[in-house]
């Protein structure tokens, strides 16, 4: 017998399970998928901005060979999607913007059913628009949604300790409205879905892209009259969701109603340009903020009103204020505060849910105050923070309890790094210095959920986990990859846990018929819950196979370990017998049995109650990323030329895996700052396509100087936290400060587009305007 | 609150849950899939009987344009397949069979894999032909196996008692040769594979149609060198096994060395001839029996020796000595016995194991004997089989144990619904009057394992079982549909142990990569082991449900049941609770749960001794067939008019399901005993077609009587057994006992074919011979 000697895996830099296939081509996306006797499904789009419909005539669709079935509102039932249940997923009485959907055709070939779609003649009477979401509110304006006359979605109320008061009690404040565009995820795989209606078992299977597979059986079970028990969600791999997937948009449940009505299965797949008019869009928001500080360089409150445009329809992205708040209320130690949001229609296009969920928005307003007041103060914007910045241990206005917390070290240490309050200094300095290029340096932090958010009434994720004969592990969990890294982190920590190689795991986790219920892929959660429910299964395994061991090797359980596919003494490495020749011992005895277990893992977190105040996550990240700019003062050109980021991460469990996913979302918020503008005009998207709509590509990429801070959270797997959301947050606001350090301006509304800087540099930055209820 | 009216499901006509898709064209069997990349195998035979290979020159098919690899035997690994390890996947040194695998092309295209394979040139050597399986043993008989000189395969040895001595104490003997012929499963669905072997992860997937996944991974790892933990076998709807499936034939393997060669995936499906060609067929024997009796009418001995024609490789289907010799042992009651077979190599078609696994030519033979002595004794075959018959409780001298035993009831209920005895004088007293025609009736019963057959390590069966928060049920069974029923039946237990439509369940069976292990699809077990396996997670299931509920209903677990979708009093049948409700309450609670249970089922037999002797299954089951026929003697054709059939099913669980496996295997025995020959000439065959192979078709099913006896045996599920091979093990024999009946005339040599019984109607029968070693 000799020792095992095998270094753990956390830390490591372990490279995605599924790159191998994606690299290769071999990955099948929706789009790759074929079911028998499948058909395609085509949508009938407005293209109008708001307009009753008069009449449709399908007539000539229908008689159009190779057409399966066409239908209108007037076929499908009339529940309406989304968490306000306003948006009917094909529209009977009016449209509200070009994209909404009035008819749908399926055919035999996707030819046959575009050119079905044309023969389609809508009779549509315009009616007054309405595309300034500050005039929503204003009476007599158009009204977008006929059980809403006031065209409000949905509001929100916070406050804590009484900021009114404290306003007396500040030596400095400042007030701005900041103003925030509008994004698109523009995830490479375009959005499309396979519906499989079987009339004879009356159950649906759906090739969805979704997030959220388990929530969405009761979901399209609402909308489509069926039995949630009946609806089996399978998901292809998914080429990006950011946050567009949590909701059901109408192209969906078009594709079941195609599917019931031509009873066969139909794809419906998007190009590009309806990817870009049909998606969700980031929340675009005005955003006043009123902050408040001693002299001696403390928050004394801080109030906020956020007027969100949700477009004609409420999605999930018009409960962003949830995240908003957290960061008005509790990133820095506030006092007191008070925040107000309205989520308003227009005739805009529809707003959704998107990586970092409001916090892009707090965020943009917040960290140009924190610059502002420390410049008021005239106090090192670093040393203004430090001054604000919590330690573990403390308890927010709103409830959240940091129980680790690294955001004193995110500060320092992305200061250090940059050498932040040096080059600050040197830039002021340079600013008129001759030449038209400036540089400068800005810093921003976020605070965002670590630990999963207890929205839904369990926050949890279920895992299933079976080991062969030869030490082959299925986990089955509940936790869904949309290219995050969730696979390989999962089958990571399982190993860990039962001492084996990566290459010994299978990760299946995109079957609800198969995998136990997760609550989807939000808040940062995968690998807290996901990554937490992994090890409580591997745990139970190990425990059976140890207590299995026990008898023949003579050594209590605790005494032994799993390692290098061995059963070892725990005192000195020794192995007591592989790992494969137990599980074959064990399975083929008198009383054979297997290595199966399941374990569901729900944080400790807790609801909020009615006033938003609790524990909401069981974990709590937080970063501070310093960028440095240069600007060009004769072209407006902004070039971000490096990011030192430092992120509190609890603890680094995938190297290669944190880092993708911390440099995937600083170009995301890179891309928000700087080149990602949707440009709308009353109503219409002007700019639908990757040529238009800017994306940062790879030489754009800054440099970028990655730390992690290890704050070993006592509850996260590992002590990790979830990060999947925070790089992109600070990168806007840092960016801000950046331009400010080099110029001496300020932005107050994102992106900063080459024409917005020249502007701003010549005098002409206005500040945007809201008439704000806070 | 209402109470629930629920009737069970056991003894139901129950529909096949993958009936609507195989009726509408829906199921995708191996051929309809395909996967990214995919190119196509195409594999070059012999072509001869027996030849040495002096050379292969591939050049010419390597420089066709779309040829991805061309491999033969030198490219592979040389390890063999088969039970005995004689079959290399290609074949190095010399070929034995006309269809034996010599180079195999993947190409882009089926067309240009089979241009290709047209490309390779093989010089080969004759040698001089083995066909007649009676003269293997001869010296100086060509050596098919080099490792085997003597041509013998497998040989196997059996004895109770003294038969010796017995002989002297019997009243009469009867002694008779026996031949019986090649058939082939003639399966609907043609073999095929996809090979995806994977050199980045070392990982192998196919799709394969195996009845023993499980078993396979193994097998197949040894043959290919691969880890068997990283192989991964996916089977598609199987469109028939009836055990062709058990063994890995060299098809599989040459897909997955054309997958490494070309890195792609490698799709292999035979057409129709060389499924006929490349198949296993059942064994063909020939059998010598010699039976005694006192003229009480009482067995005295029975000795048997079985010549089994292997062909040129041993399949699993060289085993089915253990089934014939547990017939030729305890089918009646028999005090001494002798059994010897020899499997020997031949240059004849390969055979392999086919439903009945022996026990087909070992009833033709006990069977017929059976109704010789009652002639010989004067009794009527009936009294005299009644009075050889066992009861419940006897342990028989090879120690199978009838713990449930309904071998009486069959034969009674047989005999009283066809009217047996009566119509059997009848016909004998009619034999001589005016007409060609004469009818005839014939009895013939059967032994077989009805509750698994304990021969690997394990005979068990996993099961995990989830329920979503709707009380949707899926069932992750390591048990295999391969087309009998099985998901449907184990859907069913489920549901009726968890009060459950069959709606509300999902059956998941099909990938080594998510079902818990199971030891494969044979000897009659899955709905036995399988359905044990589905019982015990649902029973785990119930109880934590129950237990859950008991807190909310104030009533102990065991007051409580599930019926029609509630938690109900046990007391009046009172609803406590839905069960959905019970399982969303159980989920989103704090200490939130799933129901996911896990259970493994293990037959209480044990493996036979080195004597064959011991209870290697944990029950049996017994059958009746009495069939009717017309003989036409001038034409010599044989019509089979009604079959009536009293199985010991043990318990009726799915009534539809249990009479159309019966059916089936009626009509597979008819057509064993009539129509299937597959003509065999110098190696040859001469039929492989649907043209020339007689299958019996709809218009020559007989009438067909069922009557099921429910012996309720105390292990199987709700007392039920395996009959998925019992109902074609009789018909040979009892059609025989029939032609004999109408025509006075044995037929020792099947099938009964017009010219065969024309022959024998004028004497030309000559008895079949062999040189038995018993």
């Amino acid at each position: 017998m000799t020792a095992v000697e095998v270094d753990t895996l956390i830390g490591k830099p372990i490279r995605k399970l599924d790159a191998p296939d994606k690299v290769a081509g071999r990955t099948r996306y929706v789009q790759d998928i074929d079911v028998p006797g499948q058909i395609y499904g085509k949508i009938l789009r407005a293209g109008r901005v708001h307009a009753r419909i008069v009449g449709i005539d399908t007539s000539r669709a229908e008689a159009l060979p190779g057409v399966r079935a066409v239908i209108t509102g007037a076929d499908v039932p009339g529940h309406r999607l989304g968490v306000s249940q306003d948006h009917p997923a094909l529209k009977r009485d009016k449209v509200r913007t070009p994209r909404d959907e009035i008819a749908a055709v399926a055919a035999d070939t996707p030819e046959i059913a575009a050119a079905a779609v044309n023969l389609i003649s809508v009779e549509l009477e315009d009616l007054p628009p309405l595309f300034d979401p500050r005039e929503a509110r204003n009476p007599g304006a158009p009204v977008i949604q006929e059980a809403k006359p006031d065209n409000v979605g949905l509001e929100f109320d916070y406050d804590h300790g009484d900021a009114a008061a404290a306003e007396a009690a500040s030596d400095v404040i400042v007030d701005d409205v900041f103003k925030l565009h509008y994004v698109t995820h523009a995830c490479m795989g375009v959005s499309g879905v396979i519906a499989d209606y079987n009339h004879a078992t009356r159950k649906l299977t759906l090739h969805s892209n979704t997030q959220v597979p388990f929530l969405h059986k009761r979901e399209f079970a609402k909308i489509l009259d069926l039995d949630p028990a009946a609806i089996r969600i399978i998901q292809p791999p998914i080429g990006g969701g950011f946050g567009s997937k949590l909701d059901i948009y109408p192209f969906e449940p078009i594709a079941v109603f195609l599917s019931m009505k031509a009873r066969r299965p139909v794809k419906l797949v998007f190009d590009r340009e309806e990817e870009f008019v049909a998606s969700p869009t980031r929340q675009p928001a005005y955003v006043r903020l009123r902050t408040g500080a001693t002299k001696e360089g403390k928050l004394t409150f801080r109030t906020a009103d956020a007027l969100l445009d949700n477009g004609a329809y409420t999605s999930w992205g018009a409960t962003i204020p949830f995240v908003m708040m957290q960061t008005i209320s509790s990133l820095y130690r506030v006092p007191h505060c008070r925040f107000h949001s309205a989520a308003v229609y227009t005739n805009n296009p529809t707003a959704g849910s998107f990586r970092g969920y409001g916090n892009l928005q707090a965020t943009f307003a917040v960290e140009q105050h924190m610059d502002k007041l420390a410049d008021a103060l005239d106090m090192d914007p670093l040393e203004f923070r430090l001054a604000n910045a919590q330690d573990p241990g403390e308890v927010t206005g709103q409830g959240m309890q940091f129980k680790s917390c690294g955001f004193k070290d995110c500060l320092v240490l992305a200061a250090e790094r940059s050498a932040y309050s040096e080059r600050r200094g040197e830039n002021v300095d340079a600013r008129n210095r001759p030449g038209p290029v400036k540089r400068g340096i800005g810093m921003a932090s976020m605070l965002h959920v670590g630990g999963g958010a207890k929205i839904y009434p369990s926050d949890g994720c279920g895992t299933i986990l079976k080991i062969d004969d030869f030490g082959h592990v299925t986990i089955m969990t509940g936790a869904s990859e949309i290219g995050q890294g969730s696979e390989t982190v999962i089958a990571q920590l399982v190993c860990e846990e039962l001492g084996l190689p990566l290459s010994a795991v299978t990760v299946v986790n995109n079957d609800t018929e198969v995998t136990p219920w997760d609550v989807g892929v939000h808040a940062s959660r995968t690998t807290f819950i996901g990554g937490n429910a992994a090890i409580g299964a591997a745990r139970l395994a190990k425990e059976k196979i140890l207590t299995a061991a026990s008898t023949t090797a003579n050594l209590l359980p605790e005494n032994m370990d799993l390692l290098g596919g061995c059963i070892v003494r725990k005192s000195d490495g020794e192995v007591v017998m592989p790992l494969d020749k137990l599980l074959r011992a064990l399975h083929f005895q008198d009383k054979a049995e297997l290595v199966t277990t399941s374990y569901y893992y729900e944080p400790p977190s807790v609801h909020q109650d009615k006033a938003f105040k609790g524990d909401v996550s069981a974990a709590y990240a937080w970063a501070t990323q310093v960028v440095e700019v240069e600007v060009d003062t004769d072209t407006g050109i902004v070039t971000l030329l490096r990011v030192s980021a430092a992120h509190d991460v609890g603890r680094v469990l995938n190297q290669l895996g944190l880092e993708g996913q911390i440099e995937g979302g600083i170009v995301m918020g890179q891309g928000y700052a700087l080149t990602e503008d949707l440009l709308v005009s009353e109503g219409w998207m002007l700019n639908p396509s990757f040529r238009d709509y800017k994306l940062v590509t790879a030489p754009e990429i800054p440099d970028i100087d990655l730390q992690f801070i290890e704050s070993m959270d006592g509850e996260g797997p590992h002590g990790a936290k979830g990060v999947g959301e925070a790089p992109a947050i600070c990168m806007a606001a840092a960016v801000a400060n950046a331009i400010h350090n080099a110029t001496g301006v300020r932005m107050y509304d994102a992106p900063f587009t080459p024409e917005k800087v020249y502007r701003a540099l010549r005098g002409e930055n206005r500040q945007p305007t809201m008439r704000a209820r806070v």
